[in-house]
Formats: C-alpha cells, structure tokens, sequence
C-alpha cells in the first residue's frame, strides 16, 4: 500500500458516510490513525462497538491533532460544529464535508473556518436508504463519484490539500470530479434531490389514501411503488436539510418537471398514445448510458435473480 | 410433481410475460404441452431459439387444442386478439391475461369472449425494466403476488376454472388474490401506475434540461435518478395502453399526489423543516412493512454490496 495521504483524520458525524470512511480506511488505508465524534450518546456507544478507530467524547478531542476532518453531519449544522472544533484544527489541515448541498455547506463552513486551515468541500455520490453507525461498509465508495467544490484560492498549499484529498478518496474507490458550487447544486437537484421528493411525496400520498388499504399498497408495491419506498426510506434529518439549503434549485427544477407532467397528463386524459409513447421512449437512452457507464449494477442484480431449475437446459 | 393443471397452454405475445410463463411451466410444471404465438416475425424466430415449447405460425394455430390460453399482449389489443382467436377456443377453455389494467381488459375480453370459455381476467405483480422473449426466465413469478380477477359468474365449472387458475400460478410460485377489476385498478393506480408516470416523467425532463448536461444527469445518477430511470426504462407501449385504459383511477390519484406535493413544496419555500421531518418519517413504516413481508430483496442486495476486505476482522 502507498503511504497513506493522511496521518490521522477526524470524523464528526458517524453516520452512514461517517462510519463507512472509518471501515474504508481500515481496509483501503489512506490515515495512520482515525478518531470520530458524534453528538449522539447512543450513537457513540454502538460505534465504539463496530466502527473502526477511536471514539471520543467530544467533538474538539476528536480533531485535535488530526490533518484531515471530515464533517459528515446534517447540512443544517456544519456552521455550528465547524465554529464548535475551529480553535482546535491543526495549522494546514484539511477540512471537508459530505453533505449533499454544496452552496450552503460551503458558505457555513467558510463563515467559522480558521485562515490557517484548507476548507475543502465535497459531495460523495454514493449512499443507502440505511442510516447509522451499523449502516456503514467499507466498499460504499468503490465506483462512486466523489464531487470536490475547491474555493477558489490559487496557493500552492491549497492546491496541494486538494490534491491529498483526491488523492484520499480514489484510494477508497471513488472517481473524484471538481466544478463549482452552484454548478453541483443545479445538478444534484435533478438527479438527487427531487427524486427524494418525489419519493417521500408518493409514499406519503399513499399512506393517506381512502380508497386503498396500506395492506394493499405493501402487497402489490412490486410494481414500482417498492423503488419509491426505498428511496423515502433515507434519513429524514438528512433530507429536510438538503430541501432547506438547497431551495431554489430544487423549485426550479420541481417547475420543470411539473410543467412536464402536465404534458402527459394532458396526453392521457385526451387519449394522445403518440406522445406518450414518445416521451416513454426516450427514457431507454439515458438508462443505457447509465448501464454502460458501470453506475448500475441492475443488469447483475437481474442475472441473480435467474434460478435455473433444469442445470442441463 | 402433481399432475398439471392443464394439458395444453397456450401464450399469446412472447414478451417478458409471455417467455416468462413457458419458462417457468417447464421448471415447474403446470402443463404437459405449450404452444405460443407473437404477432411480431422477428419475437417468433427468436422466441424459436430460446423460449421452451412450440411457436406457432397463427394465432388460431396456437389456441388450437389448448385448454388454457394466456393473453400475453398489451391492454389495447386484447379485444382484436381475443376476437380472432374466439374460433379456435375448445369448450370450456379457460381464457385469462395477465394485463396490467383490468377493468378495460375484461370488458374488452368480454366483448369477443365465446359463451363456452370461461374468462378469469388476471395480473401477475411480477416483471422486470426488460422486455422481448429474451427477458423472461422462470423464478419471475417466485414470491409475486398474482391478482385474478373473475367475472360473476357463479357456475361450479367457472368456478372450477378459476380453482384451477389459481393452482397453476401458485404451482409457479405465485402467491394468489382476488378482487373486482375496479378495487385492482384503483390500488394498482398507486402502487404501480403512478410510479411509473413519475418515473418517465423525472427521466424526461432531465433529458431536456438546459443548465444540465446529460452526462452529468448519467455520472451522478446514482443520487437516486438511477432508480427512476430503471423503473422508466420499462416496455413503452405496454404503459402506454395502462395510462390510456386506467385514465380515470391514474388522473385521480395524481391529483392527490399532486396536492400533497404542492403542500411540501410550500414547507420547502418556507422552510418549515417540521413539516418536512414530519412527512419524511412516515415514509419508514411502509418501507419496514414491504421488508417485513418478503417483498424486498434490498435487504440482500445491500448484503452483496459489502465487500470485507479484511477477512480477519
């Protein structure tokens, strides 16, 4: 294994992502040393039991010393927990996050972060619908896209910090990309954050249906709705603060999407097969792109399911 | 094995569907001969090569002599083919489908059905985003749910028949109900319809997005658009028919959904979080519900995707 990009890193949050760094450098290396904080008790105790690495019993002992924090709370309080740990950050460490607005999470951090220190914000693309300190695996990031939102500071000891980081995270499996903010933000509200909308959306709709019992929808959710439910299984706390800070992309792109939807409603109550087959049709082409660019592991997953019951057929 | 339930199936459209049932009768029984037939030249030499049983040239060929006929074709022809086989169709043959939307299906089946058969319209909650005789394979109805739904007909042979059905699909795997063609097409509205209709949708508009490329909607799908494109990535013209024959049941229930939504909305635009949470953690009941009951894999899946690299730990 190459020397690692980091001698010790903090982890605040031990969270799914949190706890899942903690087994990735177990296993990928990547820091000498991996100590972490979380502001729940109950979720100290259980990642003292099977989180690898130190757990502390505050936020400020968990980064002291360390050359690489990673923030991996709710967006809502990363101002809050940076200006928590600010005094105790080590000159010329790195300080990243993993929330999934970049904007906001950039700003808060900013506002509370030490000069001295290289805030270096970031986006994984990787997740489950589970959440906690038992959520966590070290293979999460294999594959991945690792988004990095560097500030815009030219010095050569930032652009190095830059470099350690990526550097960190492909060695965990993650393909890292960089582009700005606002950039991310926009993009991540269309492939992440209205689909969770949504989700959550018709989920909770059908829970409050009349007309149909929730045994019914629980027994028949295999015809689409289950996809739904796993995506709206996700960690509430999570997502109010991605919907809070990331606001106007998100209705921005929720306009669009309506206007879309009263297209095709409009199709069905008049009977317009064309175009629905149209707009169905081209959904094809995106989801081959996404096959053939390894983000999907359906084709495998639907090989699995195949039993063969007659071997010598 | 027991004794089939039938002497001789025939299917009627050789799609995921259609492959799917022969392929699973000759896993596990059910009948000791199956003939199929698909109006397509290209699915007939296909299905010629990898689909167990005789294809047939015509229709008529196909239903000749057999006592069971499946309707594997899309809703909006299930008249048209109902009617051109009508002929062929032996004395006391079961007729049955397995059509997405049942209200327009029985009637339309109905509409050309001979007096001597006995119509048992029904739906397997069973497939997969891939379709052609290709797709199918014969665990697909493992576990499913199989809705039937019988006309009121009160007669001991019908009643027999549908007995008989039922035996062949739960012989296959199925898990078997039934209920009235308007109940199924209500709750199928939500649980399936819908879903789909939002899926296509969301996959469609990111499609035509300005600000976003389409391949940064490709490399960050994994955010939870993946999912949406897997469900969107399903037979257009099979959902085509199912928006244009559950018109009312699908415009009803998007109305509610898009009630509910316009209220998230709001909370989002006002950033009333508590709302949010309140609405979000809801979601996690059905989703425990579905696990519970053995109607999610995700569970495994989630299992597979844990690679530990470090055996000793």
């Amino acid at each position: 294994m190459t020397d690692p990009e980091f001698k010790h890193i903090a982890i605040i949050g031990i969270g799914l992502l949190g706890s899942s760094i903690a087994h990735a450098v177990k296993a990928y290396g990547g820091a000498s040393k991996v100590s972490m904080w979380d502001v729940s008790d109950k979720v100290r105790k259980c990642a003292a039991q099977v989180v690898p690495g130190q757990v502390c019993e505050t936020a400020v002992e968990a980064v002291t010393g360390a050359d690489c924090v990673f923030l991996c709370t709710p967006v809502g309080v990363l101002q809050e927990v940076t200006a928590e740990i600010a005094d105790a950050l080590a000159d010329g460490a790195v300080l990243t996050d993993v929330g999934s607005v970049k904007a906001k999470a950039a700003a808060d951090m900013a506002a509370a972060c030490p000069a001295h220190v290289h805030l270096i914000p970031g986006h994984p693309i990787a997740g489950t619908e589970k959440s906690g300190p038992e959520a966590g695996f070290a293979s999460l990031f294999q594959d991945a896209w690792h988004i990095l939102t560097p500030l815009k500071a030219e010095s050569e000891p930032y652009a190095d910090a830059v470099q350690r980081l990526s550097a960190f995270w492909m060695r965990l499996g993650a393909r890292v990309e960089t582009m700005d903010v606002d950039r991310h933000d926009r993009v991540l509200a269309i492939t992440s954050h209205l689909p969770h909308l949504i989700a959550y959306n018709i989920v909770s709709t059908a829970y409050d249906m009349e007309s149909v019992e929730k045994g019914e929808v629980v027994k028949y959710s295999a015809g689409g709705f289950r996809d739904f439910t796993r995506i709206a299984a996700s960690d509430p706390t999570m997502w109010r603060d991605v919907f809070l800070t990331n606001k106007d992309a998100v209705l921005a792109t929720r306009g669009r999407v309506s206007e879309d939807l009263a297209a095709l409603q409009r199709a069905i109550r008049w009977g317009d097969g064309e175009t629905l087959m149209q707009e169905f049709s081209r959904a094809r082409g995106i989801r081959k792109a996404i096959i053939d660019a390894g983000l999907d592991t359906a084709e495998a997953d639907f090989g699995r399911r195949q039993i063969d019951p007659d071997p010598e057929e």
